[in-house]
């Protein structure tokens, strides 16, 4: 591999993925990954842009920002782009009236969304929401609709939690999609329009912006199909094995945030 | 489409799918199909072998030969092939010891298997059994494994009860798959070695026995791949466009198993 400064040379703006770099999430609110705190503050004083990408669709972009705000983070909810608004906005534009299959602490992103007599289902990762009963109502709703349309928050495999690996709604996005033989519509990383979206917000051109991340497919591929460079951290979700994946190499393998971080501000732009 | 005598010449043996072409099931025990308890019982004074193969994987063989003995059909545990004691044969012969992610109606089948610390996971139509948390578990278990064994019982992606259509076992298992990067091994319909177990059983080589059944997946395009004819009734959870499917085109579309039997009675071996 190059040397670092030539791997970081021209960057300029910094995306960081939220669960399993910034910290571990659980239910008793989870905990920062050491170091992060800190690497997020010195990146803030630093010249790079930065910015927040998350696929957590699980709770609104206020409950996500207070609750990494109370472990100590300089985050605020204008520097985060997360799937939720992002989906409302489509609705919106779309006419499209959803079926929402979503956790409670993500239904405020939804209020202004007429989901009267639904032509679409929506999908966000439910947690426990993904009963039986609820699963069984999207797909009535899909299968009674000439033309179906699913809209999934992200199509994430997995993620981890201090309890250990949790199924993540692209599970249960295969599920109907199988169930219904049709293809979703992803809102979240790895889908290039999100990635588009979270850049623009940024200022930052693709071919000079970094992403930061944890998942092999929906961060590292997904960000340098987009013209990213991107750097996966050995926290959250990393397993060894994503290192010697059979499709897709990062930029640069790091312990944790920390270590990005430290690299970045020695190599990119000054 | 050529005559229908020429369609069914030579057929000596006949399965039937239960599920949708014998009755509908539903909370209260389901109802049968209008025609189908006298179509059975001619079937059966008739010269023609039958036999039961279904993918019913909630219940155990005895409960389900009981339920539709009391609606008047003339069934025995011993005509019916069905996936549980196919994979509970299977998991002896290869000493696994499954994580059972299944309805308790059928946990019956599975007395004698070992499930102390598991090596492989059995996903079988658990209902409200699959519940977040219980799928969560399966996934635990599946990634915990160095090399995961997932069986599924049947890949069926939904069946009809009286209340409506009902999310089956295959929207589970490709859950699973995707979250685990896996493929799982289906015992049930469409697998022909499933298929092949059945005819052994009914003693007659593929190409002198019939297929009657719903689903145009299942039923239809896994018996015709085995070498059967198959024949799809206008029942259970058939839809217009089945008959304009673009993969699978039935020997014959008949509206019901009585017309089925009719056709059979007047033009197989007499």
């Amino acid at each position: 591999m190059a040397a670092w400064g030539e791997r970081l040379a021209g960057v300029r703006g910094v995306l960081l993925d939220i669960s399993g770099v910034l910290y571990d999430g659980g239910e008793d609110g989870g905990t920062p990954i050491p170091g992060s705190v800190e690497a997020v503050a010195r990146l803030k004083l630093s010249k790079l842009k930065v910015r927040f990408c998350t696929n957590d669709s699980q709770k609104s972009r206020r409950d996500l920002v207070g609750l990494l705000q109370r472990q100590g983070f300089d985050i605020s909810e204008g520097e985060v782009t997360s799937p939720a608004p992002a989906t409302s906005l489509i609705l919106k534009e779309r006419g499209l009236r959803p079926h929402l299959l979503i956790h409670d602490g993500v239904r405020s992103e939804f209020d202004q969304i007429d989901t009267s007599n639904p032509n679409c289902v929506v999908i966000a990762d439910a947690g426990e929401g993904f009963s039986y009963q609820n699963m069984n109502e999207a797909f009535r709703v899909l299968m009674d609709l000439e033309k179906p349309v699913l809209i999934s928050l992200g199509k994430g495999r997995y993620y981890k939690e201090t309890s250990g690996l949790m199924l993540d709604v692209g599970a249960y996005m295969k599920a109907l999609e199988y169930a219904c033989g049709i293809e979703a519509e992803v809102v979240g990383k790895p889908s290039p329009e999100y990635f588009q979206l979270a850049l623009k917000e940024m200022g930052v051109e693709a071919h000079e912006a970094i992403m930061i991340g944890d998942d092999i497919m929906g961060d590292i591929g997904g960000a340098q199909r987009c013209g990213m460079r991107a750097l996966q951290v050995r926290t959250g979700k990393f397993r060894p094995s994503d290192e010697q994946h059979p499709e897709v190499k990062a930029d640069g393998y790091v312990d944790n945030l920390a270590e990005a971080v430290n690299l970045l501000l020695q190599h990119a732009i000054k």
